[in-house]
């Protein structure tokens, strides 16, 4: 694969997302922090700190290489000396609680002694059970899916609900979406479909977030969007490869960490009343995955 | 040893430390969660969500027994094949961020072929930088010390500095205090000692927080104490083994993140004006860990 044009693509992509995001704000604008990685390569952080609609995104692009180091190989498998990563990894916080969180990530990755596969995926956090939601962003997985033939909406489906799972609470991060890694067959089919998922990915998200951000909103629903943010906080820290990894390596905990929600709350032991819309949060994350599409 | 009498003395501790709690907060009461553990034992989890000036308090005991499984024994090198452990763990979130966090814990561990051994110790984490506070907080742990042959303030302070380190922030959690571990040596005299140690650790709180509750405060100092919880949210999630070991094992979730702050937060790569109390704070806990005493 030509390294550049992955590059260059996913570089497009940020500046698309990040373009459209502020649109929605309709008041604030993303900070731009270009990096460079001691040991090869770099990066560019955007973060936005909302002032409006979005209380915090990071659209986050990166490029690095180097020598595989002993924690990189336990991490990851690679037996090669060097290694090359590019990614674009895209997560936004609304301050509406009612609008849900999004995360999505498209990354390449190769080695000098030949391998080179994709990964990535896309899943939505939401604080409130709007089904109609869920419904929308799998359809458009499931759409982007069906489009080639490398694609396999239901494994991935899958492999979304396993791993954004909390084991420690019994609870799934939010309503899934896609989640595939290590693609190594037919990488040139693969690109075109990780091309082709990344141009939806605002179809999936926009719709969702602009018919959300408007819903009127008071405390019992600002600290219920907080607690929930504490669930995604301990599955970044305690649960997700990536960050733990990044952070055991020495990677830019900064970037790293811009994944973490503005605000979040630990309270001990609360379950919401019954019947409320809370508990119904809970039990859709607590249940068996659902078939949304 | 005697289980019981550990255990008692456990229980003793853990209802003091709550009455001086309450004393302090003058509003709230600690709520009481008995729980089993469906493979042998339980505890006892308190909990103040405190209205006026502790904003969070934690003082859990548990005894726990059974089977030990391939986690324990990976976490633990426990090679035997029951285990026993008991243990009380407190930890303060005051409201002013004037006032820092305060954590300690005192366990005893015991395994069928016939180790046995106490850990535990007690760390202080300020929001700002008081350097009275730390001398008086490790003055107490010297002394304590100091009382006993069996233990070593010089060793355990350094095991302090080095346990609660974020190695991704290139921080200290606080100013340290006591850690020690896997006392296998003449635990008559560690028990006694721990004994001690328990004695004292209102002594080495209450004296600073009493001082510090009254002070003014507002949004600003607000906000950084978010952010230095955050970084405290950070340790527990990432690095401290307890805390890794029992979200892995299927330990009790709510009595294990107990120890979270009420309240978190995370601004991205924000660093306080030079000259700031909060920059000296930072100051302090990225410097070369400073002898107190």
């Amino acid at each position: 694969m030509d390294r550049s044009e992955i590059e260059n693509w996913y570089r497009g992509l940020q500046t698309r997302f990040c373009a459209a995001l502020e649109a929605i704000d309709e008041a604030s604008t993303f900070g731009s922090d270009e990096w460079e990685r001691p040991g090869g390569g770099g990066g560019d952080t955007r973060i936005l700190s909302g002032e409006r609609h979005i209380e915090k995104a990071a659209v986050n692009f990166s490029a690095v290489w180097g020598d595989t180091s002993p924690g990189l190989s336990e991490g990851t498998g690679v037996a090669a000396d060097r290694f090359y990563a590019t990614g674009v990894s895209i997560i936004v916080h609304p301050r509406n609680p009612h609008a849900p969180t999004f995360h999505a990530n498209l990354r390449y990755f190769e080695t000098d002694d030949g391998s080179a596969w994709f990964g990535g995926g896309a899943d939505l956090t939401p604080h409130y059970p709007y089904e109609e939601d869920a419904r929308h962003f799998h359809a458009v997985m499931r759409d982007a899916c069906a489009r080639h033939p490398v694609a396999d909406y239901q494994a991935w489906k899958q492999a979304c609900d396993e791993y954004f799972y909390l084991a420690h609470r019994g609870e799934a991060r939010g309503i899934g979406g896609l989640f595939f890694d290590h693609l190594v067959d037919r990488p040139a089919e693969v690109w075109v479909f990780q091309k082709d998922l990344g141009d939806h990915l605002l179809d999936a998200y926009l719709p969702i977030l602009t018919r959300r951000i408007h819903q009127p909103y008071g405390d019992r629903e600002q600290r219920w969007q907080e607690v929930r943010r504490g669930r995604y906080v301990e599955f970044n820290l305690v649960w997700d490869r990536g960050t733990r990894f990044g952070l055991e390596t020495g990677g830019r905990t900064e970037s790293i960490l811009a994944s973490l929600p503005p605000r979040a709350r630990w309270d001990y032991a609360t379950e919401p009343a019954a019947g409320s819309p809370e508990a119904a949060l809970l039990q859709m994350v607590r249940s068996r995955p659902r078939s949304w599409v």
